[in-house]
């Protein structure tokens, strides 16, 4: 089958490898219908995560269909359309009964990681019964490819995280695919009193305020008006939910500068580095800061939602492209001011290409 | 002054009484521009509230103007606009501190109950610093009168005691005021996966239609029909929140129908009389059952929203009344249904009626 | 090997049955070495549990050590001591995902019941992975039988249920296993203000005051006196948390009687009829009730507590029984007043009496 | 009046001053029976508090009893006795609604700050409804000092902040009187599996492990060490709970090391300045990180807590002084090692001194 493979300097290859098979009895292999690149993927190439290694078939993300499973997954039935989570979860580890498959002992982040991903023709899926879920025909399959891993994100790690209440003022700093859906999520399921957008260009700012966003400031004015701008709008209380959707050392320090007493950062960012934080200002303002990786517990819920019309993540996929246009998706999402890029759809090759399903 | 006074002969009739004054230096004095017309004022006329006694003016609702202060009242100025909680609230009290006003041990619902109320040109608020709310000038007072008592019941009896999550199944049991608040509460708030509601006649259950319930079902088609067809779009599950606003032995057997494993019911219900409780089906579903009188510590956060459109309570006001047509504004919410009525506002004369603001 | 079975009339026999077989991938098979008596084996007896059928082996309580494992089992070890849960929990359905796996689509409570159980020489386990947990050698078996079922109950369905706060007031109904073990854990766990215990008999009272109960009221004095005696010493403020353990439409009564406004009735009784639910006197006393079958969840906690001598569930074990001497086990467990009994341990005959393990 | 007066030059001061009068109707003026330094008296003296301006009657700690009442206060009588909270709250703007009376508008820590404080015979408390409480005759007095400032600071910014749960691994960092009461908090009140003690001094490390502590860790013999050794005891696990009881960037480290996957750092040190949070390894562990002022808003749970023996603050009494040996007071307070110090209490001279009461 073809793949997609991290070479190790940098790039991607597409290579022919052979399909995966049944290893364990909680295996499924997975054909893959669609598939999409992550932020993720870009960090891989950069060489930044080591627990990746040159020849790694990356992905993990994916909507397919049920090609084998092991004969200890009852749950799901060859043929069967389903989503991947990109989060694996054995169900019964220490972690996993304190609903934490982020840190799964034998699983957590591990597709297109430490174990080939879905980026290829087919996956091989671990504790199937966990980390596949049935996907309801009413939902587009490329959009729901945004529910392996993006929009579980958002809510989890952002709204879940950041603890709105309706009522709250909720600040959301990145535009990027996390932040916009963190602030579709926050508007449609928490009824806020007032949600902005903090982020850097024009055109996403102006997505943010088609979607809701009561005020958006950018940060190329500076970074301090940007700030002062956002605390004027709170009269000067700050905020009760900060998303900081971006993860460097600067978006961070305006998290802190934009929590009021009380309030809550839900930091998202996957950071390289360590940040100062304003213990001197914060200690005696009653405020709360959260981290987490996707554990993905809650997509069941997000199938519903998403379903119910409640909430509507079709915006985020941007491009389609077929998997022999992978280089081209890519370089969409590698550089996504200029292709004004969310979320690349990768398509694979029609059916009939591959014999029949 | 002109009031509305309880004859204690299942009638209402309007008296000249003198205008309240201070009593204690955390009074307040408020003339009021808008009252409304509440079930349990019909609830007093039928005899049903023994500690309301004949020669009471009646009314716990109301907007109007700060007409004078207590000595201990610094967070109002007299001339401002207010809001008057139909929950009096000493604030430090054993239940104020647990945040349960109704529960409070110099107040609770005393208003045109154990004292005089707000169908009157001017009402003595006690606990003043708790009791009122400054209303902002971008909420038209007319929908505000729902903010005294309609409205917080719905999010604090209805929505938080159901403890509605975003994808969550709500089936609310009523098409009243608060019945129809809380299905757009639960909708606007929460996300639902679902929401239905229950009741009895077919322009209330379109109302509810139109307001965005997927499902509606008629007890005069038979409560069990009713029942299983409400089950039936669970896929025989239940309801994770079930909100019962009528408060009869009939609507409470229906809730504890529709309520599905793990599910809440919140009962709203002003109980004359005692209910049976399914023991037998429900002591190994893990349900949960809450009952609230309201506490009105949620006004400021439902103001916020309202000003933020977050929620919208317009078409609460049905019907509006001079104070001249009082005994008018009473028929019309006697008769509900024959008048369309939701909730009847009343508005005092013209201030130049009475001399000068 | 030997089986204690369910005749269908009224009564148990020894039985020499196959020794059970792996049917399934995720089933496992357990050489009991500890079980005992639950009041649900009871029930059965009396006819009560329609779903357990003549001829059924009973028990869902126990201790063994792994004798197989399908192939999907990979978190236990042949030869491993293990804690049998009396909750069969696949992992992966609806309610395993939400926790609660009292209601698991392919679980939940069927040990002893819907298939064959604990009181027998060896058990197949379904969904062992999350139906079994690692024994510590630091914790003695026989005590840890206790864990099976009742500690978990009594944490689940009456602590946490009841949702206890440090200075709360608690009231326990009921000197039963569960009743005194919720006392235990309320006292131990959440430094509540006041402990009471309500009670029919002298010595379980007693019990009750030993544990630690700051006052124990009677029913033998009459209902309506121990309600007014119990209220007195919550200067009629009544109880924050009210735990009922006994199940009987007086003691459900005696519970709505005791809780105070803002309070919470958790009713861990199984339940043969409806009881009367006041409502009249409850809807505005912002009451909560829940029920619940034990999930379970908890388990691998209160394994740590008993490790760490937070609790002590030692004292629950009154009687200790061979396996030749079910019969005499059964009696003392019918008859607890009379023997003393709280719960017996019945233990298989030594292992040289069966081969070696 | 004799009062304690900051010079402004590091020193303290006895001056005479007139007896405070009352200002407004919420007012009360309390005559000190007891009263005790804190930290932050130190803080004062060393500059570090510009809020302090010189000539402030310093302390915010004390019992006394009722001298005089404003007339809008009533729920307190003259000539009882009383515990002065360290927080004045309002209890009506913004923040009081939320609970959160550390922000209040026109309170929060102001006594012996922006206003005269209670080492002195008298003191005047604002808004005293809410910042007063009555002191039960059951409890020791000069123990009940501790429940003005100690004791809720340990119970809200340590263990409520700290979300422990029964059977939480918990570390405690710093052992001066607000470790080692969080310490016995989260022994007393919550059951946790095992609580560690992470301190400099050999002789503060012997108490926590005479309090309970499962392990003691002294930092003398490395940080490293000491963080190496901690995380052993959890199988590398880390820490569900950590407090951090210092407010250094030391212990703010050995904090971040601690704590492990969906862990809660509870942050009660008064920072200075600001500290390197490590996101780079954080980002993707579910930690939680909370800071808090005090509220004492948990102060009438407490409370009763100490009077049910759930807790027992009295160890922290270390040492007792009369106003007349204030000096002496301070001095031993500055030098907690030399003198084993944790609280030292001091009592105003005998009432004949000053006339009747």
């Amino acid at each position: 089958m073809k793949a997609v493979v991290y070479t190790g300097d940098r790039t991607i290859t597409v290579e022919d490898r052979p399909k995966p098979v049944i290893l364990a009895p909680t295996d499924a292999i997975v054909k893959v219908i669609h598939t999409t690149i992550c932020g993720t993927d870009l960090h891989i190439l950069q060489g930044d995560v080591p627990s990746c290694t040159p020849g790694r078939i990356l992905g993990h993300e994916g909507v397919g269909v049920v090609d084998s499973l092991g004969v200890a997954v009852t749950n799901f039935a060859i043929g069967q359309q389903v989503l991947i989570s990109c989060i694996t979860s054995c169900g019964s580890c220490y972690y996993c009964r304190k609903k934490m498959p982020s840190q799964c002992e034998s699983g957590g982040w591990i597709l297109g990681n430490e174990i080939d991903g879905t980026q290829a023709e087919y996956v091989r899926i671990p504790h199937a019964s966990f980390s596949l879920h049935v996907l309801p025909g009413t939902i587009d399959p490329k959009v729901a490819v945004t529910l392996s891993d993006t929009v579980p994100t958002s809510y989890e790690c952002g709204i879940l995280n950041g603890e709105i209440q309706p009522g709250s003022t909720v600040a959301v700093i990145g535009t990027g695919p996390i932040g916009l859906m963190s602030l579709q999520l926050a508007k449609n399921l928490f009824g806020p009193a007032m949600t902005v957008a903090v982020g850097r260009g024009t055109s996403r700012l102006e997505t943010a305020k088609s979607m809701g966003a009561n005020h958006t400031f950018s940060v190329l004015n500076g970074q301090d008006t940007a700030i002062s701008s956002a605390l004027a709008v709170t009269k000067e209380r700050g905020f009760d939910v900060v998303i900081e959707a971006v993860g460097t050392v600067e978006s961070f320090e305006i998290a802190q500068a934009l929590v009021g007493p009380g309030g809550t950062i839900a930091s998202l960012g996957v950071f390289g580095e360590s940040c100062e934080l304003h213990l001197e200002k914060l200690w005696n303002r009653n405020i709360c800061l959260r981290t987490r990786l996707i554990d993905a517990v809650t997509t069941p819920d997000l199938l519903k939602m998403v379903e119910a019309g409640a909430i509507a993540p079709h915006f985020l996929v941007s491009h389609s492209f077929t998997f022999n246009e992978i280089h081209d998706a890519y370089e969409a999402f590698q550089a996504p001011s200029k292709h004004g890029a969310l979320k690349v759809v990768v398509t694979m090759d029609e059916p009939t290409m591959n014999g029949p399903l």
